[in-house]
């Protein structure tokens, strides 16, 4: 089975990458980017049967920093 | 509006990132982690009317490396 999972700074927190690439696509000519936040995406392969709760455990314990980054997990069979 | 664009490297390439989450999880005892691949998520905040031709044209020219990289686009009014 299959989980993914969203981690992005949390509102407030200051995110040089997503505001490098806004400044870059206006540099490009895109108009009317009024923000960018950039994050990470993490898919698992997982053993059949894992739980979501494991996969919670997973972020709480390593994929995210959750001072200043929240997570989102979604669980495909 | 807003966009959400993920980039994933194409299977195939090497994720040393991905794998070095995977020994990690490994290493805590999670059992059954059978592969972790880890990309990036860009979250636009997009002026009214953008096309999803013009989020295309953000990947082809600069949030993606189409070499190596895959992207795919989920736009929500």
């Amino acid at each position: 089975m299959k989980a993914r999972v969203h981690v992005m700074l949390k509102t407030g927190v200051l995110d040089p990458q997503g505001e490098a690439v806004r400044h870059a696509l206006g540099g490009l000519g895109f108009d009317g980017v009024e923000g960018v936040r950039q994050g990470k995406v993490i898919e698992l392969d997982l053993a059949d049967g894992t739980s979501e709760a494991t996969v919670t455990e997973m972020c709480e314990k390593l994929l995210a920093n959750t001072v200043i980054e929240s997570y989102s997990i979604e669980m495909n069979a």
